[in-house]
């Protein structure tokens, strides 16, 4: 079963250094427990493999912030894979830890961001955190993202009635047909309605469930004055035009028939201008509502969202806007967790920004308040924030469960497969119009991952794109064997998969209000090769241990090609990507590192058949553009 | 002036891409002003090369954690290089930043940590302080460490008796002769005393300022019973063994003569088992010291520092531990920056384990409200804590001044003039006794000043050794070459330089005691060129204005050969090592990415010539094991 020294020596020269098979990650074929309580006792693994010149593997924690160091004991043999365990004392809320090996290079150090000579700063270390309140059930979902005013109307006698003077500049709302494209802001002001609403999401749960998703993520869904809602004008009410607080009590029944779980979108930074928290604090600096805000001069000038008047800024110094909008039971973030909505969690708009004005940053302090007061009676509660940028300081284990996870997963993926320069997608100056090669996507992915705990990426909400975005098929052209690929690479990735609606039909739609157009429900428009990939691969990661629980290592990664393991205890895939544009022959991709020996057959999940490691590497004849293959054996 | 492009694409090859040009650090040649108040606008500048393939320069920040992009404005060219500058509104107390570059390659990332096609989490990014108040005398320092009972007898009157029962173990006191090696712990239990005092140090300021040091750094001299008194038994008198009080006071006077400065020595994380503090606590749990500590069973259980009973562990749980430590003017740490003493700061020995005791985890609050407290009274306080480890989560602007630079610049660099594989020297099972390569001593560098802000970077407290770790000279078994070279590098590195007693002179000495060997006052049995080397670097130091404010910028490290460049408006050195073992002839020091123009004549100042720049390298026909060169030019 073992390999020669020469083989691997051949190897040296002609791939990959022998380093490259040291790996661990948070999961649980590397560590005993990855949601300890405090006083625990953790066991933590490290692979290697059988033929190396290492001498010993230690164990470095930094207990009270003094460096302990352990040496690990040999933990068995499995094929070309050795594997080395040892013990950690969880004695604080968050342990760091990572490996050294001395060998006969030299010492070698692993951390969350690789294998180096060179010792680093804690902040690179594996990360353990003790006495999370995981909430488990997410990690199993696949996601539906729905934007309520264009997935159906359900109920026509709700709909916003054309005309009324609703918008900030004049604009007037406006009934579009179904299927009409949504209309520029400019030219609308959010003020096209298509009357979508929840009826017509309940209605509409036997496709959702043929699709095969579990849970629900439902964009704003509070009275508000415009067909995004973000708006929010009365945080304690379900929009009449939806269907009122009873459709949202009557989705949650719907929705326990099918065991689905549902997550809500409320805006914690800003309110709506018509928010009578804002209109009262306008008028009367004695109101109970008048410190929500900062007021430069009342009624008018106030801080708001980059500058929009329509959504005025909240201001986290005030203790009554804590208590209002998730301290008391009572309050916004409490109520609908409760009974009869019994929401499962929230996402929260604009984390980044929330309680952050300049001079006054209370964003660590709101955000581990926020948690606790929510855990405390909804302690499986999932509950994530928005983040385009870096999200990773509030994901410690004591602030947010998750974000949408754009920079770990979502933006470089979209750069890679962005397959040959492309000066037309460009929407800003400084936007790349040149692909990623694959090295830096594995990079980026590798830096955002290596910052947080594993028990946060295994709970990070993936996406390919949203209301926010131009989707997933407008970025890739159409091509469908890369919108194919980007798919595959959602559901096998690690986290929260979540599709936003229409992707699995190929809707298409580029920067927002295009993104936001209506779910075509006559299905002589779906793609249903799409829809049917979509089935596979979301019954696949329904039901693979690999996939659910499985850890994560990049194998390979070179230009238009990548290729990832994901391994658990009792399954091990093999995730391979060519983004194009061309295809390749004889393509060889070492594989030995990640535990493969020579001889291993991999049998492709997705029918395209089955491949040989010969001499450490996988051999495929072809690859063609966009193809995706998940490899079990 | 300009290079031609075929040119830099024949380095493209043959040595470097053409963004190992590019350069940034928050030095005053980048930064308009690295100590902003808030609210100011600062202009920040990036360096490139003239010929490359550059479209456009961004410089991205996340004012309350949304992105903020904008393109930064050619500012000028300079030889082979160019600038671009752009502003940044310091509206936060601490501001992250990062480039980004779009060329015909694809875009690239400038960070802290490097040049990347992947983008990156924000503690990667470059960062700015506002607000922050730094002692600007600090930088311009060169620190003398002294152990008092080391270093010069001075009062003999003051002596500790021989035969006091002082130990923990039944140790007596013993009287040594001044010379005679230190004892071991297990045969002295540290009541070995050669009688060195604060008079002694008075004495010898003629030595100290022939010698060209500035400040002095002591070790403990408050009231003890151990040789090395961090067994403070009362933190408000200055030990009698020493001289007491007076004698402090007396030293202050001998150094505002010569304008030098005073830092002195002070454990916050423990005290001695003699204190009253514990003493009182032990016995009485109404004491009003009584929550000073922790104990699971009086008189006899507590916690203490790793577990050494003589070292009861101080519990920042309790109020007014914080009044008596740092808070009030009478406290321990504001009582000695005060008359008559003016201390001009504190090393806080154990700042890395200070305030931590497992589940509670306070040191973040802790080292946040000292800080505040002292800088209210003593703004030009500077205050570094021991930290062998990574001090980087302390060192954003709020917390600790400083810590000694031990993974930033000190253990790396005995890795690396370790250079041969030495199992001889191998303290511990885990310890490498391999030779660092230049490559993981310059990326370690990189790595812990990149997580830090520039205006820290230039107070970091540097050091060969302590009496902590064993002497320079003893590590690299006495080569006098590669002591110079270690000298060279300490004085030539961005942050504050110190000087252990007696390295200057070549005193040796293993690990504690071995490294607190009496100073030896016969200069027969100096090293004078050791000392004369010193002596030239010191006044270098703090003459060069690339020195004491310049930027720092790696050109080169690779396997025995390191270059970085130190640059200011006024003046830009470039500092080249040669670990050895081997002279190396032929030498071609990449140098073109730094701005050295072909051409290009440099001088160096430890007087081994000059050298000229041809294709980009600079040409060193021979280049000794334990070269050291500071070129000017």
């Amino acid at each position: 079963m073992s390999h020669s020294l020469s083989t691997i020596d051949q190897r040296l020269t002609a791939m990959l250094h022998w380093t490259a098979a040291l790996h661990h990650d948070g999961s649980s074929l590397y560590v005993s427990n990855f949601h300890p309580a405090l006083g625990q006792t953790v066991r933590v693994r490290l692979r290697g493999p059988v033929n190396a010149p290492i001498r010993s593997v230690w164990l470095r924690t930094a207990p009270d912030g003094e460096e302990h160091i352990a040496e690990m004991k040999p933990d068995g043999q499995q094929g070309i894979s050795r594997y080395w365990a040892g013990d950690i004392l969880v004695s604080m809320p968050r342990m760091t830890y990572r490996f050294k090996l001395l060998t006969d290079e030299g010492a070698y150090w692993v951390t969350g961001l690789g294998v180096s000579r060179a010792d680093s700063p804690d902040s690179f270390d594996f990360k353990l955190i003790a006495g999370f309140r995981a909430p488990l059930w997410a990690t199993k979902q696949v996601f539906y993202q729905i934007f309520p005013d264009r997935f159906h109307n359900g109920d026509p006698s709700n709909d916003v009635p054309e005309g009324l003077a609703w918008g900030h500049k004049g604009h007037l709302t406006q009934r579009r047909a179904w299927g009409a494209p949504p209309l520029p802001w400019a030219e609308a002001g959010s003020q096209d309605y298509y009357g979508g609403d929840l009826p017509g999401i309940t209605q509409k749960l036997d496709y959702l469930t043929d699709l095969g998703v579990t849970a629900l993520f439902l964009n704003p869904i509070f009275t508000a004055y415009s067909n995004h809602r973000y708006d929010i004008a009365d945080y304690h009410h379900v929009d009449p035009h939806l269907g009122g607080d009873a459709a949202l009590a009557d989705l949650r029944r719907a929705l326990d028939a099918r065991g689905m779980k549902l997550i809500l979108d409320v805006t914690p930074n800003h309110c709506g201008w018509k928010n009578e928290w804002f209109t009262a604090a306008q008028h009367d600096p004695k109101a109970p509502s008048a410190d929500y805000f900062t007021f430069r001069q009342r009624p008018d000038q106030y801080e708001s969202w980059l500058g929009h008047p329509t959504l005025p800024k909240l201001n986290y110094q005030s203790e009554r806007l804590r208590d209002a909008m998730y301290r008391k039971p009572e309050s916004v973030m409490q109520k609908w967790l409760a009974e009869p909505y019994r929401a499962d969690g929230w996402r929260l708009d604009v984390a980044n920004m929330t309680a952050r004005q300049g001079t006054v940053q209370l964003a660590h302090d709101v955000w581990k308040e926020m948690r606790r007061a929510l855990k405390a009676r909804y302690p499986a509660s999932y509950v994530f924030g928005e983040n385009f940028f870096d999200g990773t300081p509030h994901l410690q284990g004591d602030e947010l469960d998750a974000v949408m996870n754009y920079q770990g997963f979502t933006i470089p993926l979209w750069g890679w497969l962005q397959n040959t320069a492309d000066e037309s997608s460009v929407w800003a100056r400084w936007v790349d119009p040149f692909p990623l090669p694959a090295e830096a996507l594995a990079e980026q992915w590798a830096r955002f991952r290596a910052m947080i705990p594993w028990a946060i990426t295994q709970q990070q909400f993936n996406l390919l794109g949203c209301h926010d975005t131009p989707r997933i098929r407008w970025l890739l052209k159409g091509d469908r064997q890369r919108v194919k690929l980007a798919t595959t690479l959602l559901m096998t990735f690690p986290g929260v998969p979540s599709i936003y609606y229409g992707d699995e039909i190929g809707l298409d739609g580029g920067a927002d209000p295009d993104n936001r157009r209506c779910m075509p429900w006559d299905d002589s428009q779906w793609d249903k090769d799409l829809r049917a990939h979509h089935q596979h691969l979301i019954a696949l990661r329904k039901t693979a241990p690999a996939l659910l629980e499985g850890g994560f290592q990049m194998l390979y990664a070179q230009g238009s090609t990548l290729a990832y393991l994901r391994e658990s205890t009792d399954q091990r895939l093999l995730v391979i990507g060519q983004r194009g544009p061309d295809a390749l022959i004889n393509v060889r991709i070492p594989v030995w590192h990640g535990g493969y020996a020579d001889g291993s057959v991999l049998n492709d999940l997705l029918g395209a058949g089955q491949f040989r490691v010969v001499d450490g590497a996988l051999v495929i004849e072809q690859l063609p553009a966009g193809a995706a293959l998940v490899l079990a054996g």
